[in-house]
């Protein structure tokens, strides 16, 4: 007996950010968040678990590389979770096939370079915990699926939903309240874009698990972020999504931004994952949107920075960065350049000094997507394992 | 008729730092603060002032280069208070001489290149004020001082004294009891130095008097600092100095700078004064102190590092510093190098990787000096203007 789903996750990048747990181990956060699921046409975790009475035991490969699974607790509590569901169907249906007790194989592969520094982990446990509801049919919806996700990374709870989606933090001690809802599907805004600007950097930072908990511990800021600010910004983001309201979408995304790595830097010791290049791209938006916001910047816990803009300004904005960036590879999945060039001087008024112009490959790819639909399932003939249910690729 | 004096003041670095204000004409701050002031014996601005029958206007000479009086508010606040309180005493005293009513010749410079980024406007004002004093024989202590050079430049006010000086903000509409007093004079701790590292910047940061005033009317995290975490931290502060507690004194000069820089982040648009060069040498600090706290970094409104540690460990800072900042100049006024030969290894147990070796001049200069005296009078022979009151030194 052989039982097998293969679907792919999208990322999402929050314009309000989470950061802090309020419990470490159900990945409660103190605050709630909200993002937009970027295009998985770019960038997806793709998954296929298979169970079958021939295997001898769970086995997981990640990048085609296996690894432990018991050594993973995160990853123990959603085969945990959705094992137990699968069982009680089987309890209540006799005729349901018996799957619950097969050890399964997990072959996970990111169609983008972890090195890229894009949160992969949201994409891959929400691409995890989707391929097991289809391989055990659980009659879950998405905002079931995100509780059990969201154990095993916090923000992955928000790639089971497309277009845009809040993570309420909740109340209760168990977690059953803290989940991802969608505000607006990826139909709502079909004028919202996002490029990706992959920055090189010296210095890996700290790990967001680690960095999180000791903002927790050891900022005084935090505190007044989580009590006072984030949940009038919460409304006030939901209402600018809503009203498709672009300025005001991009002030607060902005200023949340700003505010998580302010917050970063009252840690101690301070937490930095913006560098000089990051800086520059916020300083080259800020004079881009001088008489009136055409652009807002994101950055989570890395260097690299994510530009949301409606797709009007977007040719504009590549050029922008293609000057002070220059050999940035592009990736053009979108048409951009093919449907309007991307214009070779910069926009009147453009105050050119805000920047030096950084060496070639400072800026080392910029990639354009958009919101779009949230997890797949892909016919059997896309799966990543072969007849023995092994990996079809290895590293 | 003439009369003249000259004097010399002293930069501060503040351990509690001093941003936002309540009132901008009288410069009211949102917040005390608290400073170390450094030896006059490597950075201090000098001011000749003189009075005279035979002038026929106020002049001025900033670095041999004459400004405008009139044109600059806060420079005529300084001059006004200090002569109408010179007219009081003449009004009083028949026997005193009458100099409320003469033109007068200022002539300022500073030892330090305004381009190094060393604050140069407390010491500035701090000298002109008590040039002004002297010149006119004002019966003011220095917190009285402190109150008019505090409407000069608000870190002003601290430069009056030397050692550890709080600014108390204050509650009064008119400032009068917002000002400069001693905490501890430099005798109290004659170990505690400081390392001037100059970092070499590509791009001129936000002004503070502008910076500031956009941090108070747009950062949400200000209100937290301002209301809850300085008060509580200028007690701590005072106490760790008062006690010598070096490991104390450290850790709250390097949370009050990160915690400045981190509301400049929660500006918007946002505020960056420290670059990838200040973030490695927080880095490198951090390690360096990864046992037990033996320096601690603060930064100002700009990229440069001032670095507290006791003189015992300033030759092992020197060599980590020379390590990953290659080529920076070195001044030795305090004979650090003469007296023990900086180390060529890095410290036992080092993490190497936690900064890359910077190119050759990322740091242009460290200067080597310790906490110091406040303004100091100078010998007639000492004066800046030649006989026709004009600068001996033109730019």
């Amino acid at each position: 007996m052989t039982f097998e789903a293969t679907c792919t996750a999208p990322v999402n990048i929050a314009v309000v950010k989470y950061w802090g747990k309020r419990d470490t181990s159900l990945i409660l956060p103190t605050n709630s968040s909200l993002s937009v699921t970027l295009s998985q046409d770019q960038l997806h975790s793709k998954t296929t678990i298979r169970a079958s009475a021939d295997f001898v035991s769970d086995r997981l490969w990640l990048n085609g590389i296996e690894e432990s699974i018991t050594s993973n607790k995160r990853l123990v509590a959603c085969l945990r979770e959705t094992r137990a569901l699968r069982t009680k169907i089987e309890a209540e249906d006799a005729s349901a096939p018996k799957l619950a007790h097969l050890n399964i194989h997990i072959c996970s592969e990111n169609n983008f370079p972890t090195a890229a520094g894009l949160a992969s982990s949201a994409s891959g446990y929400a691409c995890l915990v989707y391929t097991l509801s289809k391989l055990f049919q659980l009659p879950l919806d998405a905002s079931d699926l995100s509780i059990v996700a969201r154990q095993g990374s916090g923000s992955a709870c928000r790639s089971l939903f497309g277009g845009f989606v809040a993570w309420e933090m909740g109340e209760r001690a168990d977690g059953a309240d803290s989940k991802a809802v969608q505000i607006a599907p990826e139909t709502h805004w079909p004028d919202l874009q996002a490029l990706i600007c992959v920055v090189s950097d010296e210095k890996k930072g700290t790990s967001s698990t680690e960095g999180m908990q000791l903002t927790v511990k050891t900022s005084p800021l935090l505190q007044e972020r989580i009590k006072n600010v984030v949940p009038q910004r919460m409304d006030e983001m939901i209402a600018a999504i809503k009203d498709k309201d672009f300025p005001k979408f991009a002030e607060l995304t902005m200023r949340d931004s700003n505010q998580f790595h302010a917050v970063c830097l009252d840690t101690y010791p301070p937490i930095f994952y913006m560098n000089d290049i990051s800086r520059a791209i916020i300083r080259i938006i800020t004079e881009y949107n001088r008489d009136g916001i055409k652009a807002a910047y994101t950055y989570d816990a890395g260097p690299n920075a994510v530009i949301y803009a409606p797709a009007a300004n977007m040719a504009e904005i590549y050029s922008l960065l293609s000057h002070y960036f220059p050999g940035a590879a592009f990736d053009d999945s979108l048409g951009l350049l093919n449907n309007a060039a991307a214009p070779t001087t910069l926009p009147t008024n453009f105050d050119q000094r805000v920047s030096p112009v950084f060496p070639q490959g400072s800026v080392k790819q910029i990639l354009h997507t958009k919101a779009d639909d949230g997890p797949r399932v892909l016919a059997a003939d896309q799966g990543l394992l072969n007849a023995e249910g092994l990996p079809k690729r290895l590293a």
